[in-house]
């Protein structure tokens, strides 16, 4: 019997593709609301694995644009009270329930400055959808286990589609058209080299960089609720400040090379640590001959984080069971957090 | 013999001092400066103990101004060539020792195009120093420990002086004339109760929230560095997201619950997590009773975190000790990284 975060990570090209065949309409309306009137800031609110989404949807937009965007903790507006909400802001919300009251309020106060508001939700008639002007759903189905997999890949889809519609990338709204048939070929790919390794780890370094340490910090908080193992994420430059001290003799670290700027340093960055005795596991796509785990590409190197998510689930999904641990019911977990 | 790290931890105070009585000046024209021509977008640039304090800054300003400050990855500069820079812009970067190529060279870029740029930096001959338009020095004098600690205040002082010179902020600009009093008053805090639990453990969560998780945050690093404990910071919110898989009986947590609107909900933690049978430090102020750590408070409620962080420094220093390390020499690390 497969687990339902199994059979869930594997409908992600399937759910994948019912999104971009839906709402083509709406998303390119709010592009063009947003290039008639550029918003003098960005703000996203998200929490967990949504927050990963957005800090995906973040680094596209700044890379491309330079449009600056910020990550606002919820705090500042459910408890500092903060006077951020003003008519020239877009505000961008990630969520599979929909529910969480921090999420809602904040972008409640967002729609009632006048500010465009959006969000990213799997649950359509939920009340952060109807808290917000745009709301673009996931299209993910109904997410039964409690690690979120296909609806963060969808909300990864869905964050590439706003940058890539609202910035008129040409290279990322081609790359999406192809996206479902890369991520089935992304679950293909045999990572099982890397389970014994990983059965019996109790601690964790995931490295990512650029666009891919949205993924890197959405792989260690998979690790933890899923596995037990206290993985963090640090970009491969981050890692040298003070993190380093872990890395003792066998300390397992697994590190994205992504194809793209940032992919040299992190393929030297791994040369390194093996230097040090690290167990260190490499994914990179074929081309690179050194690589432990290989990573599917797309067709769109921004894209690429979303393909290696995709294998890294199933991967996660197996060290759950090989530890004895069924990854459906994590402890003291549940799918919607209510905090303030 | 004492270690380095103790004697510059406990020698903040006086460097405080110090700084407090230079620069009003330069801090003030600044302030008329930014009040005269307001930026459009705020970034930060750091790295490591010094982007904890960053964020304090952005913590501050956001929550008393709504003016939205984006911490800016590197990477989208020094790899990426994101067109970010532009002349309506303050960036602010903060750094010991001002060397850091990744950090220069993006401030250099903001100073060409015009911008904005500070520096709150240590070693005011520094490259950093050069590439900026205003300096304003940590006065931490010569830091000889890996691990930052003096420097790291001086800069949460500077991060403080900044957002209340520019905010022209009465409470902490009242505040922190009486600072260097409450840090020799934290240096006296008795933490040694949490000494046997940590002498062991080798995983931990710590928490903060609002402007307290900048110093949550920075307590993490150090007991990676000078500990080699794998320690995570979270917000209060945050935790509830997939981490709290992690908490196990005897699990060991660090909860700083700071004055202000935060506080109640970090008390609560406290009590949820005892519940779960973890092994929880609340580091609290005297009037609350359940404490197990007593937080020196200051004269504005915003400045606490630099008076808790100078309690933890004293902590966290014996705790290496007892675990027999040299908190002034942790593996694998340098005090300048030269990162791209």
């Amino acid at each position: 019997m497969t687990t339902k975060m199994y059979q869930e990570a594997s409908a992600s090209a399937t759910h994948v593709a019912i999104q971009l065949a839906a709402d083509a309409d709406r998303y390119e309306a709010l592009g063009v609301a947003l290039r008639a009137s550029p918003p003098t800031g960005v703000v996203t609110i998200a929490r967990g694995s949504s927050d990963h989404a957005a800090s995906y949807f973040a680094y596209l937009v700044m890379s491309r644009t330079g449009q600056l965007v910020t990550s606002m903790p919820m705090s500042l507006m459910t408890l500092y009270r903060a006077p951020v909400a003003h008519s020239r802001i877009l505000a961008v919300s990630v969520s599979q329930s929909g529910r969480s009251p921090d999420l809602v309020g904040p972008m409640q106060a967002f729609t009632d400055a006048g500010a465009t508001t959006v969000a990213l939700v799997n649950v359509e008639d939920s009340p952060l959808a109807e808290a917000v002007g745009w709301t673009l759903p996931l299209h993910a189905g109904p997410e039964k286990s409690v690690a979120a997999t296909k609806s963060y890949i969808c909300s990864l889809v869905a964050a590439a589609r706003l940058a890539a519609t609202w910035g008129q990338h040409a290279d990322l709204l081609q790359g999406l058209k192809t996206l479902p048939a890369a991520l089935t070929a992304a679950c293909t790919m045999d990572w099982s080299a890397a389970l014994p390794a990983l059965k019996d780890a109790d601690r964790l370094l995931v490295i990512g960089r650029g666009p891919g340490l949205a993924i890197a910090n959405e792989a260690a908080l998979k690790f933890k609720e899923t596995c037990g193992i206290q993985a963090e994420a640090f970009s491969g430059a981050e890692v040298q400040h003070g993190p380093m001290a872990l890395v003792d003799t066998g300390y397992p670290m697994l590190i994205f090379a992504l194809r793209g700027p940032a992919q040299a340093g992190s393929i030297q960055l791994a040369r390194d640590m093996r230097q040090r005795g690290a167990n260190v596991w490499l994914a990179a796509p074929g081309d690179v001959a050194e690589r432990d785990l290989t990573l599917a590409t797309t067709d769109a190197e921004d894209l690429d984080p979303i393909a290696a998510i995709q294998s890294f689930y199933l991967l996660v999904e197996a060290v759950a069971r090989a530890r004895g641990v069924n990854p459906d019911s994590p402890r003291h977990l549940s799918k919607v957090t209510s905090t303030l």
